[in-house]
């Protein structure tokens, strides 16, 4: 792996945790995040956009506690330096000193600032001139690069701004002292050979374009957000924004793993090479998905459960008579497991530790105990644990957010009888434990029901899936739950379309028994609910246990 | 709508039937692919290749159907003919006759014949020499064009065939009657400034390229398939092979409805046009996933449920100062229904029917009855019915396989006590019922295992996905599972590596109860496996009704 300083060195931007984590249901916690960056850092990302410190407090803090973490962490195989901590703001004085104080712990902190340029941002969103943009542009930037070094600007909806008063801001930008400018094609309209010329046409008609490194954002609404990154590469950027499995609002970003495995598999087209470690790739992708709970599809490209031809669940009594002539890539090089048969009932903790580790999870003590429980209670259900079964725990335990209430018994009577009963206990915050039983439209409507009865909360589910995670008919299930509050106050503005949104919240939760797994991963998000929601809303239990629950309408 | 006879018409052959069902787990049975073709007729796709007959008679006789049913068809609006009916040859006379017998109904029939042109295809795959390749190229295409006015020749891997080579077997194709010449990327692998030079250097070098259509056939192994496939429709293809949703081997094919609206959306850009009324796009999606098994992630471009920023499920306080500034395409123009509530419990045949025909399904009474049966059943059940609610039963009904054992009563008792169980009853072919309770790993395992017990079969469960189809704790679920049978004989070769594959199964349910849909889908695949299996397999009960059950291990 080459050092990311040379002329042909790609640095990978990745804003899974900032552009990725806007999209719908896409919210994370810090703990989250912060296994999210762990997970990036060891996959050679080279900047960590972290968030958008104004969003919000929380916000603001993750940030923080990244750029202290990861932002002072030994540095990757192949990198000289952690990761550079990059945190995005309005061109507004107040944003960028929140990114000031949320980066500042780390070792290399960026700030990163924006505004929109295209006649239809400017008309619609800003109602500003092109020259109070410049100005902006100008009186921003100074600011941001009067307090720190590294500062990156972006030109939003660039891929609809008029070429000329483009290049305009650009020079403002770097005159003004932007060491990396972004051009964004933010709602993916632009074509691959367009965007090119972009690219291109930066780096022929802006005056010291050299003082500054060119980067790149695309989104995917027609498809073709790869193919515009790849071309503004070939154009002369040196610097790809992109997330993990493509996540972003509507239809995302750039995904990491297809601009990496196209420089790398057509190196001799591209010339050009990444700090990534692509045999990170296959795990950080289903860390992200788990954490964010946006399901990858079986043929998305790199990460999908098919895209590699021999994966498991494919059945087929030949060979390939040459793994090249379909194969492009080695699933190894991604780091997809081959091996599936792993450990069973009698397996002790020290091989469990030794197989995580070869899996690339180092965990602390505390972390390897809790999960070395869990691995024994699944393997006396389950007749083999394979890697994907592990990695389904480990993922799992690292997404879970603090408990305020935790499961400690569930019992349901259904079929197509009618009538699915949940009785449900709760330990909450004070130790006490609750109990409610409640009759739904199916077991897991009832086992929610019961939740919402002892929590006090009324949440709007905006998402269900179950996933089995390996074969065979005793699989492990992975359930993913997505909540919302209608009552909840409005906590978080996008820094975009400045809509302060409403906050949903993801959870996920592991078990054999897909009724198990799905209250786990409501409660997970129930917590989360009440973690965000903090003193405004109801965190106490209304009932005792052994009281009558009140009245409830039957849906919530 | 143009029709599809000018310069600038872009012809959308369809390959969801043939390359999208190659994909692991898409198998569809004879009326599922009927459905496909009529939705894809209605959507206006002007070539559907309907399969590979020489795979299975089973194939052949879906391609018969189809060239039947939907090849004599009412043309589609804005068509003036049914779409043509394709099937897939290898190049040679055994395929070739298939081919012919099944499309032989269609108005209007083609024949896709194909052989691989790339070094290491020619060494690993086929082990012939360039001149034996020509030779088979001349003989096959004129064997099939004496036989059928409408051949179309494929240069599998293409995309890494001698550019020289290439434009021999395309001359040579053509001086033999092939009027369609398809150029694929089999492999994903290469970049669209370079497949569009292949399109473009074939249209300046090869003598009597005008008496020919060029088409474009990608791959999606980088994520560039909409990429590649644009570049070559610039470069002057006049035909796109296309799946809907992407689906197709590995990371699949060229995504339908992504080429389809970027032509649309740059129409500046692009000055082509293509037959297709895109308000069909986001049905013919939902159908696909449902019947294939395939899901669709939420950032998927166009279909993904996060598609377009104001979709349901995102909460947002104010509404965007102009809808452009962050949309590029009106979800309307899609077809994405809008209009969540429609119906409840006191909703009549009538209101319902129309409301189908609304939605564009268009069902015999036969159907209309079982599905409005259904409707009552929910609606007593589920507060308010959407749109997407009907969406899913409907297709969930149109998905259903022959019912050789129907699934008369489930009851289950689970949770975290362990000891899950889950007394089966089901009505076997002869109308006798037989009942079965098994424990499992989880409530859905013992459900399966029980199930199991009473066909006698032994399924290898290969994947299984759950979500809700609306929001709302008491949303209707939706339950998908692939199953294999390790003792099936072989029954299906693929076209390209030749690999006589054992076939998998899925199997699609509805129900507010997780667990009900869960039995439902899999009995669903299990009917599939028996009606395929044949005679060869146990399709009788080994049990009378009360019996007990002979000792089974606990993992199938």
């Amino acid at each position: 792996m080459k050092s990311i300083t040379g002329p042909d060195s790609v640095r990978i931007f990745d804003t899974t945790l900032r552009d990725g984590e806007q999209s719908p249901g896409a919210t994370m916690g810090t703990n989250q995040k912060l296994e999210v960056a762990r997970a990036l850092a060891r996959l050679g990302v080279d900047i960590i956009e972290a968030g958008f410190p104004a969003a919000s407090p929380d916000d603001l803090l993750a940030v923080k506690s990244i750029a202290q973490e990861i932002g002072n962490a030994e540095p990757a195989s192949g990198h000289d330096t952690p990761p550079i901590i990059c945190g995005l703001a309005r061109a507004a004085r107040g944003d960028i000193d929140r990114v000031l104080e949320a980066v500042a712990p780390a070792a290399h902190p960026r700030v990163h600032t924006f505004i929109a340029t295209s006649p239809i941002h400017r008309e619609y969103k800003l109602r500003m001139t092109e020259d109070q943009v410049l100005e902006k542009v100008r009186s921003m930037v100074a600011y941001a690069r009067e307090r720190c070094e590294d500062v990156e600007f972006s030109a939003e909806d660039a891929g609809r701004t008029e070429f000329d008063f483009l290049c305009q801001v650009v020079e403002a930008a770097i005159e003004s002292g932007a060491s990396t400018i972004n051009i964004p094609d933010t709602v993916g309209y632009t074509m691959p050979s367009e965007f090119g010329k972009i690219i291109a046409g930066l780096k022929e008609n802006v005056r010291g374009i050299d003082k500054a490194i060119l980067s790149v954002h695309c989104h995917n609404d027609l498809g073709l957000a790869t193919a515009n990154t790849l071309a503004g590469l070939q154009a002369g950027a040196r610097q790809a924004e992109v997330t993990i499995n493509g996540i972003g609002e509507r239809a995302g970003n750039t995904a990491l793993e297809e601009v990496v495995m196209a420089i790398q598999t057509r190196g001799n087209f591209f010339e050009l090479s990444t700090g990534i470690d692509a045999r990170h790739i296959s795990r950080t992708s289903k860390l992200v998905s788990t954490v964010s709970g946006m399901l990858v599809q079986p043929n998305k490209a790199i990460v999908g459960d098919n895209a590699f031809a021999h994966e498991a669940g494919i059945h087929q009594d030949g060979v390939l008579k040459h793994q090249e002539t379909y194969e492009i890539m080695k699933p190894e090089s991604v780091g997809v497991a081959q091996s599936l048969l792993v450990l069973g009932k009698h397996s002790g903790r020290h091989g469990f530790a030794s197989r995580l580790s070869e899996l690339g999870y180092n965990l602390s003590d505390e972390a390897l105990s809790k999960a070395f429980e869990q691995f024994k209670d699944l393997a006396d259900r389950k007749k083999t644990i394979t890697n994907a079964d592990l990695v389904a725990l480990v993922t799992s335990e690292m997404a879970q957010p603090e408990e305020i209430f935790s499961l400690a018994g569930l019992q349901v009577a259904c079929g197509s009888m009618g009538m699915p009963t949940a009785t449900v206990r709760l330990v909450g915050p004070n130790g006490t434990a609750y109990e409610r039983a409640a009759i739904g439209t199916g077991p897991v409507d009832a086992a929610f029901k019961a939740i919402d009865d002892i929590v006090g909360t009324h949440c709007d589910l905006l998402e269900y899936v179950v996933q089995a995670v390996t074969e065979g008919i005793d699989a492990l299930g992975e359930v993913s739950v997505r909540i919302g509050n209608g009552h909840s106050e409005s906590t978080r503005v996008n820094p975009q379309n400045e809509i302060t949104g409403r906050p949903t919240f993801h959870g996920h939760g592991t078990d054999t028994d897909i009724i198990v797994a799905s209250a786990k991963a409501y409660l997970a998000a129930v917590n989360k609910l009440i973690a965000v929601s903090g003193a405004d809303h109801p965190t106490d239990p209304r009932h005792e246990k052994g009281m009558r629950p009140t009245p409830k309408p039957m849906s919530a």
